[in-house]
């Protein structure tokens, strides 16, 4: 059910200011029953004693047992129902990248495959080669291709044999079929249109597979290309329509930037390298007077469980610890702190759990959590949320929703 | 929301073996104020020390204040929307009784009746005769009825004063109004057709209930029948459309059986009489190299609370705890234990509170519930979950559920 229309018509203004913090993927798991969770194995006491006067609670972001990406994870977060807000893969790559991607753009993510002479998929991967190598053979794509009819085609690298394409022309259109035959022994398919507005956008994807072909035919391995996920950057109501914020994001990496930008978030520069900690705090406090909402991301935590690195991801809640204080002496109206998702570090990977969340806000009630833990968050008086519960709540301890009915 | 198309593209293969245990009505009630229910009443060493290395947590089978039926009760477990899978009355009653029950026949609830000279309904349930004095009537329409036009009529005892009918031929409709007028004093009403193509098995419903009347005027209180319910078989996805799952259900009660052949389970041969636990453990043993997923059933604990027995209901848990081991021992990768519903003694009948759900499983966090209980459970760390809710997490912990989104 779309609650939009309802935060729309009850949202007011204040002069509250609300920080959402979001440590990429923090909930975690003991690397052995009975052990700790890489929050309870970390020193955070400047999160402890901010825990004993907040309100904690469990935050299943998406649903139980779907481990969410970033998109769903963060939409969610940011009061988007993850299962109607879809962001195609194509146009998550170009977020992923930072990419100049723009309205009617469409956005395809590509495989570099090996192709047999007879034109026959070898290897959809292409040996998954380095991503030296697949920057070397873009730049000749570049040079070779840079539009088919009057479409340009802008070629960017991802990893590996990962890359992106984006169309640029008058009238394209992202219903069109992936042409990846999904297992070798195939032929690549032929991209077909959808819908009948569609069938220039397939007949163009169609040609520029046949022009890398011929571009990279002396390639040994990187000698084809399969496509999937078209998709048109998507178009969302803004924040600032929906809860009537003006809100702002601190991040490092493109993703974050891309799908805050996507919601209509401005997206504040950052001085310094990697999760730049010491930069997103200059960026939070040089803007202050002018947003009523901070989404403030950090990504190591996530990067660090992606790794497998359970010392690593308790160092980075640490580092996060020790800049909490600069936050908390903005003086926020309302405070969050919680994760898109769950990374244990015994999984390497997103997982299906819940994530801790804690509020530091006006009217609260009695909490018996006392530290910002995957345990002590379940014996919270927030109790156990779904993602998308979270904006309004947030907004209500703002002062900026009003009474729902007469 | 329809998450089955979420679910399809997210099913990933594993060799993971899940079991699901169902006790069915297994939730309870102190029977005074400050007393055990029946769970904490009962001796579960292996349950108790199980419920030690597992998670747990409260599942509302339905909806809060639901007290649901065998039928919604266990589409949800399945992870059926069981407000969007619904059972017609008719085609629950074939399930129940383990009616031949194919694609295209059409079920229908009966209930004698006592019809008055001018046929006006004197008793709409015929002054509850016994089972056996159904039978016997039955036996007679079965003689007097086979068929009506070329639709072949099947009769079956259900008891007291209710039967089935399934009306077997070509184009019929489940879509005609019941005949059963509600209150005494008032005649049968016509069944009427809800749609153009209803018209026909409207006309035969008709006839059927004249020919009734006429082959059981010299009947002194069976003489008549009202019908409700009209239902067909249900084609719902099956669970290894949805969930790429081989699914199989141990069961020894039809309604289970057919329940679970709705959703596409195989359903087993189990040796033995009632519940038939070690024909079931037998069933379980012979067959766990060819599924991915089992559904175990236990009814005895729903019977004894619905017949008010709370001694019979802990002795039945007591006896499933006794073979717990025996499931333990088949090293199932996630092994869920709960209920469809509550069937507390006290109130001997169904009830809408919710079951206690113990869950062992790779990837748990900790959890301070010590035993199977409705108290302890709301302690574990699985919060309060919905039955849909169920499926996603026991296919997560199972290592069969990719990312939701990149």
């Amino acid at each position: 059910m779309d609650l939009f229309p309802v935060f729309k018509e009850l949202a007011q203004k204040s002069e509250s200011k609300i920080v959402l913090v979001v440590l990429d993927g923090v909930g975690g798991l003991p690397l052995k029953p009975g052990g700790p969770t890489e929050l309870e194995a970390a020193l955070t006491p400047n999160l402890d004693a901010l825990a004993q006067e907040s309100a904690l609670g469990l935050l299943t972001p998406v649903y139980p047992g779907l481990a969410p990406g970033s998109g769903p994870g963060h939409l969610a977060l940011f009061g988007y129902d993850p299962f109607r807000y879809l962001v195609g893969r194509g146009a998550l790559s170009a977020l992923g990248l930072g990419a100049d991607f723009q309205e009617g753009d469409v956005a395809l993510r590509g495989n570099f495959a090996t192709l047999a002479p007879d034109g026959t998929v070898l290897d959809r991967r292409a040996g998954r080669p380095s991503t030296e190598e697949n920057a070397r053979v873009i730049a000749r794509l570049k040079e070779a291709t840079p539009r088919v009819e009057d479409v340009e085609v802008h070629f960017y690298t991802e990893s590996e044999h990962r890359f992106l394409v984006i169309l640029r022309g008058q009238g394209l259109s992202d219903q069109v079929t992936d042409t990846d035959p999904q297992k070798p022994g195939l032929k690549p398919l032929p991209a077909r249109a959808l819908s009948p507005e569609a069938e220039r956008t397939a007949r163009v994807l169609n040609l520029l597979t046949e022009r890398i072909r011929e571009a990279l035919k002396d390639e040994p391995r990187l000698n084809g290309a399969l496509f999937r996920g078209a998709s048109k950057r998507p178009s969302f109501p803004k924040m600032e329509e929906v809860y009537g914020l003006k809100a702002a994001a601190i991040a490092s990496y493109p993703m974050y930037k891309g799908l805050a930008s996507l919601v209509g978030m401005d997206v504040l520069p950052v001085e310094g390298e990697g999760d730049a900690l010491p930069g997103k705090i200059q960026a939070l406090r040089d803007n202050w007077d002018q947003y009523d909402f901070f989404y403030f991301h950090v990504k190591k935590t996530d990067a660090m469980g992606e790794d497998g690195d359970f010392r690593g991801k308790v160092e980075k809640i640490e580092l996060f610890d020790a800049i909490l204080p600069e936050i908390l002496a903005l003086g926020p109206t309302v405070l969050a702190i919680t994760g898109d998702h769950s990374t244990p570090a015994l999984l390497k990977a997103h997982s299906w759990h819940p994530v801790p969340l804690l509020l530091k806000a006006p009217y609260l009630r009695a909490d018996e959590a006392g530290r910002f833990t995957e345990k002590e968050a379940q014996k919270g008086s927030l109790g156990h949320l779904r993602g998308v519960e979270l904006m309004p709540l947030l907004l209500a301890h703002a002062g900026r929703l009003a009474k729902y009915g007469a």
